[in-house]
């Protein structure tokens, strides 16, 4: 794991929660982008060398709408950056963690990603990723 | 905010989990420290310039007792780097965030903290901190 790419939080209201961010961070977010693949609207604010990003669902299978249903608003995924999403997912399964997604696969803001199951992290649901043009 | 400080994580027993972040993170934890008025053990990890810190309660007064008691193991704050805690916790508190404390207290990692209460901050537990020397 190179650095802490993102923390992934979970929000009923995007646009209530930038606002509310807004304030927090003292920083607007910097850009809006739908991941239609995962049902969800994002948001990013930059704080030091870290995204924050706001998730919102956009339909009821959405991961987030789960999400939100089940325990509420929060922090939802720690995102590390590695330099070969493909080669650190080998790294972990031979470490013994569950991985969610087998391969590299598109997300938000030009990456590729996979998470790994948080059964295997301590409850802590974990996504590596990496700019698209490293893997592809 | 000048950046993301670090994320604590609440685990159940941090020897185990020391064990555990170290094979996620590819590095192993550099220090442990107890905070006894906090009730907890910690330990920490660096990745990039952020750092993870796991918190074990040490009695059933700590909040961390509470938390793994309530929502079981994982993300329990985000703690943010500022310049000076109680000129930070004044902005905040005139943009309408609650403070669970009113001043600058002493924390681990020679940091002096305050938290913001989650139900201000779509319920993600928020930290900030500096330095012991900047405020004292």
């Amino acid at each position: 794991m190179q650095k802490i790419e993102h923390i992934g939080i979970a929000v009923k209201d995007i646009v209530e929660s930038n606002k509310l961010f807004a304030k927090l961070l003292n920083t607007e977010h910097y850009k809006m982008e739908e991941v239609a693949s995962e049902g969800v609207i994002t948001s990013f604010f930059q704080v030091g060398d870290v995204k924050i990003e706001l998730l919102q669902a956009t339909n009821e299978s959405s991961a987030i709408h789960s999400f939100v249903e089940k325990k509420g608003e929060g922090v939802h995924h720690i995102a590390f950056a590695v330099e070969d999403v493909n080669a650190e997912l080998s790294r972990l399964k031979s470490e013994g963690f569950d991985a969610i997604h087998q391969e590299a696969k598109d997300g938000a803001d030009g990456k590729v990603i996979a998470f790994l199951h948080p059964k295997s992290t301590n409850h802590v649901l974990t996504e590596i990723c990496s700019d698209k043009h490293v893997t592809e």
